[in-house]
């Protein structure tokens, strides 16, 4: 509250214009200095960073006409006021993932991750060629803001467990550390999940609170040192397939912005959603190696069974919540045909290709 | 030779530099016009739409300050001959794939597609963080290029055959169009290769001149029709697992470009690669809906026999390659690390969610 007095002070309502140091004939060449609240500590592995190197590349492309200040979580706003205030104009713009703002927009969980869903090339191609984006840009109009993808995790792993587990029935009664449409799926199967923030998860491991956890990867789970307090990686890919990174905007502010700044942000958050998507591959996979061949991590999946109940569990969830919201119904239409459309080449293309690569030895 | 001595005459040492339609006060804007010479059929699917979506980008994100003119293949130089004009500066730019120059330059094989080799996002991790850029700048570099990753096809299917392949057998003989480390694997297990035009393709099956091709995948084989010569389609995934699409510049031109706008060539590169990977993506996904249930196409695989021989025979002719040639070594010895290095990840990621995905029925 304080923060946006004083950015109403400072004159907001001018949208950080200031004179630029170079004037063209044609018309004055505006520069613009925007705040970007953050749902990552600052500096985050992939995720701050990312972050960072979006404004960076902003600030490049517009050749400095265009400043963008990154805060890390808690610096401005919390990690989860990122969409209030960005929506308020306490920011400009906002970095975070959609299924955040769940709690106030059920169908945001759509553009993130979803239970059993889109793998990254899937999703991309959904929010660029399958009406994705215009479905997003018309649920976050109502909130007052512009939303673009600007990063993705790719796949995530399940998370580490105290202990093995080798049926659906190990499964009962584990509290487990899981966020929303997965954490609810779990719930259904005998779990006991919680939703505690990332620097949470190591202590409740260490102390017991928790017998169970997932994060993100081994990247990201490294970095919090969970290979520390439990024994068992659990890599099965089913919660997040991928999770998709966005940036929003103010969409008063972004409604003034000149054509050719608003051109750089889009160009530039979609250069930003390869680049961190493909640093998190990388590092992932230095991670997973010294995680296995320094630390000894054990890796494991789960059984059948626990998986079947999973995708049953996560199915009913969905379904409940697109019988309760008709924007939630609209959007995930969307989402399940468009995954539809994409499958058989999914599966004849990078799939089988895995798998052939595998038969072979090669 | 008369472009480039029209060229010369209009002033080309100045790279195309003209007044700005603005003046700074610090320093001239100056504007760039250039020529980007490509290797494919103007306006051609995904490959030739995405050299003009990568140059609308450009001009874009430098707010008109650079304009890039693009010329399909025959227009200025011939398809094959784009490595050359841009080397020589001929034009300023080109668009095209590294292992077109195999013949000049060994190793750009390994910039391209490796039969067996990396998937797209292995193979953008090997260039943006594996140190494969900076072996890429070495090796153009002394072609007097600079080169970018502006695409990516994907995963390429093994092409069209007009008789089933149920063993090894069945592949003595056959007359198939299939270029590259690709051709020369097939015809060590008693396939006679050739290479030609993709725009002869459809007539060389129709004719009986060809047994079988190889183009790309669905969007842009049922461009050219390739489903009304031929039965089945072979979508085993192993000569061109991804396909990285290239632009190169000329090395003078290059380094006396401003940083802003070598900033704006290389995160428009970035971006253009993701656009033309998902491009790719979306519509070989529509197509193959539409062969198989309005073409009535037949979907085959190799059997198991032929794909272990094919590897064989890749690594084979690789082995060669890089034991005759010291650059193909050194620039093979970073790929193959490299996806080494990777391999672990995308079993646990993406091709344990697919094969998860398969064995629930999600």
């Amino acid at each position: 509250m304080q923060r946006r007095q004083f950015l109403k002070t400072a004159g907001f309502g001018a949208a950080g214009v200031a004179a630029a140091p170079f004037v063209a004939t044609a018309h004055a060449q505006e520069t613009y200095t925007w705040d970007m609240v953050t749902s990552w500590p600052k500096n985050f592995p992939a995720l701050g960073t990312g972050a960072n190197d979006f404004a960076r590349r902003v600030e490049e492309l517009s050749n400095g006409r265009m400043r963008i200040r990154v805060h890390g979580a808690g610096e401005l706003v919390p990690a989860l006021e990122v969409f209030d205030a960005v929506a308020a104009g306490t920011a400009e713009m906002g970095h975070s993932t959609p299924y955040y703002w769940r709690g106030k927009v059920a169908a945001s969980q759509f553009f993130s991750a979803v239970p059993f869903g889109m793998t990254t090339t899937e999703m991309n191609a959904w929010i660029y060629h399958g009406g994705g984006q215009e479905l997003w840009d018309e649920v976050y109009a109502n909130h007052n803001l512009k939303p673009f993808a600007v990063g993705n995790t790719g796949p995530q792993m399940a998370g580490w467990f105290k202990k093995e587990i080798n049926s659906l029935a190990d499964m009962q009664g584990l509290r487990l550390r899981l966020p929303g449409l997965a954490g609810e799926a779990m719930n259904a199967i005998g779990v006991s999940t919680v939703n505690l923030p990332g620097s949470e998860i190591f202590t409740s491991l260490q102390t017991g609170v928790l017998d169970a956890a997932d994060w993100v990867g081994p990247y990201n789970d490294m970095a919090f040192g969970l290979h520390q307090v439990a024994d068992y990686y659990y890599t099965s890919v089913w919660n997040e397939p991928c999770a998709l990174v966005e940036t929003m905007i103010n969409l008063d502010v972004w409604n003034e912005l000149p054509e050719d700044l608003q051109a750089v942000i889009r160009e530039a958050a979609r250069a930003s959603n390869l680049a961190m998507f493909t640093e998190f591959a990388f590092h992932n996979a230095q991670a997973l190696e010294t995680l296995v061949d320094e630390h000894g991590v054990q890796l494991r999946t789960f059984p059948d069974d626990v998986m079947q109940a999973l995708f049953e569990a996560s199915q009913q969830v969905i379904q409940t919540q697109t019988e309760n919201d008709e924007e939630s119904r609209r959007v995930y239409e969307s989402y399940s045909s468009f995954q539809q459309l994409m499958r058989p080449f999914s599966d004849i293309g990078e799939y089988a290709y895995f798998k052939g690569r595998d038969a072979i030895g090669a």
